[in-house]
């Protein structure tokens, strides 16, 4: 898909989401069912190690120092996205059309390289190489909410062609927005509710629950839960939540970092003795640029927790879930992490 | 996938989305990527006329009063969904479980059979057809509506395996919930707050602003147009609206069922010519029933409007529409307008 300069974010007036028009529209005859089902092979790929040159603009990288061999210099590397939605440079420029609302695309699109290796998984080369990713994660995060422009920051992963995947090599990616997604603020504006009420975290509740009730739990280590939850979306669909009450993922300690590239690790490597091709999605929900500019996320520390989800996508969803936003679950949680914590 | 009689309801804490969950558990092995990807052929469909007597319980039938050949006895015909989700027969039964809640999956689910005619869409049959499947739409809506337990009833269609369609004859669904689903609530509620603000209905305004612009309006018939929304998810996304404010789909006049067929009809066939092997889904957005349960819906016959969105499914949601809710358009509704208007 093509990008210009001046792609535009525009705002559902109804329910009140962003999303983002690419300024240079892609003609009827470009699309195809299924644009992403092609892979890229490892001759083609410029992502492996070696082949640095070929991609402008490095962002950061995690260097292998104990390595003199050049195609093993590094063991993570951020790139800009090939075709980058949101851009960095300019003006907001938030302003009306007619009755509705839009702004620039500002933000950031980056390519998270997980391994140096085509076709090798982090979760297959070691904790110590998951730990990297992760911290590379932190790392962009943290760099990326100095810019008082930028909202949010979602770290995302696509395995597998169902979940929107088209490169053999193991990435993640990057987007940061100027407007806090609708997906998040839902959350945000679910937790605080709950907080409203209750006066306690719901994530703690969620936890506590979990951990009390036991059948929907797959893994415990010291500092985080891995549990299937009780409204999933999607069968077999997991969440890993800290123990530690904190709203801001760049703020986890490096011993945490450590048992979160061990309970991860562990949990892909389970789906994946169970599901050996499975696609999925797996994301970080972490707190909004803590730039106080709202008194909305004045209480925003204590009413949200940040976690990861990972979405197995085996089904296609239909009329049905786009049309009501009511998901229908063949495998209950409760059988799902039965299966989970048995392989 | 198997049911039993004891699907439940789960209310999602942070979200306060529901989902039902199977009460008999789809086990690992019978997943695979894309379940729903092999068709039904002519010689094996049940849904075709002539073998009325494999499905059971018949809810209605528009008969076919001139034929006096058995295989055109009727236009359209309504049978229980094979596999309902929902069910009739029950009590709500709303009740917590630990922090959770949930309730007893009541509800109906119905398959309105488009056609007697294996792979013959209604739109090429004629407007009298298509009619006559809105009438059917209408009618069960209608039906439905009396019972007090439920809630909200979508009409919705499949078509093509990419929008979660497996069978080759033309139908469209019915699911009857207990609860307001997720989606219809945000546009209920999104609404409401415009209509709190501007003291006039968000669709009529949308609606005067799309025919004064023109850009993205791709039909205008006498009583609806139809126009790619200017925040679309999805490229060539398509909404029509009856002119008339009316927040009941099931109130439509005779004249305006017959300009609806024909808007339709249109719609489809456009789509389907831009792209010949087009997966899409449809499902009609009407007022949840008007049983005054609750304050919250008073001014709904003032602030809501009933309308119909098309949906192409060309791309793969990826996991960052699935974390943020933020869509990227890779056509602008413009553009696409401009396709749809010129074939």
């Amino acid at each position: 898909m093509k990008k210009t300069d001046l792609n535009e974010l525009r705002k559902d007036p109804l329910l009140g989401r962003w999303i983002a028009v690419l300024s240079e529209s892609v003609p009827p005859s470009e699309y195809r069912q299924d644009l992403s089902s092609e892979g890229v092979h490892e001759k083609s790929c410029i992502l492996c190690a070696g082949r640095e040159s070929e991609t402008a603009g490095e962002i950061m990288l995690v260097r292998n120092a104990s390595s003199t061999n050049v195609s093993h210099k590094w063991w993570t590397r951020v790139i800009p996205n090939f075709n980058p939605v949101f851009k960095v440079e300019g003006e907001l420029g938030r302003r009306g059309e007619g009755m509705y609302d839009k702004m620039n695309s500002i933000g950031a699109n980056e390519v998270i390289i997980e391994s140096p290796h085509h076709n090798v998984q982090p979760e297959d080369m070691g904790l110590e190489q998951m730990s990297r990713v992760i911290q590379t994660y932190r790392d962009r995060i943290s760099d990326l909410e100095k810019d008082s422009r930028l909202r949010y920051t979602l770290i995302y992963k696509n395995h597998g062609i169902s979940a929107g995947s088209h490169l053999g090599h193991p990435v993640s990616h990057l987007a940061s927005t100027p407007v806090i997604p609708k997906r998040v603020k839902e959350e945000l504006d679910g937790a605080k509710q709950y907080f409203a009420y209750k006066e306690r975290c719901i994530f703690c509740d969620v936890m506590r629950e979990e951990l009390r009730v036991g059948s929907r739990v797959i893994l415990e280590t010291r500092h985080f839960a891995a549990f299937c939850p009780y409204a999933s979306k999607f069968p077999f669909e997991t969440w890993i939540l800290p123990k530690r009450h904190n709203c801001a993922f760049q703020d986890i300690r490096s011993d945490e970092l450590e048992d979160l590239a061990l309970i991860l690790s562990s949990m892909l490597k389970k789906l994946r003795t169970l599901f050996p091709d499975l696609s999925y999605n797996y994301f970080i929900h972490s707190a909004p640029n803590r730039v106080p500019r709202k008194d909305h996320w004045h209480t925003l520390g204590e009413d949200f927790h940040w976690h990861l989800e990972i979405m197995p996508r085996f089904l296609r969803t239909s009329g049905f879930e786009w049309g009501s936003g009511f998901y229908i679950l063949p495998t209950s949680p409760e059988d799902a992490a039965k299966y989970l914590r048995e392989v």
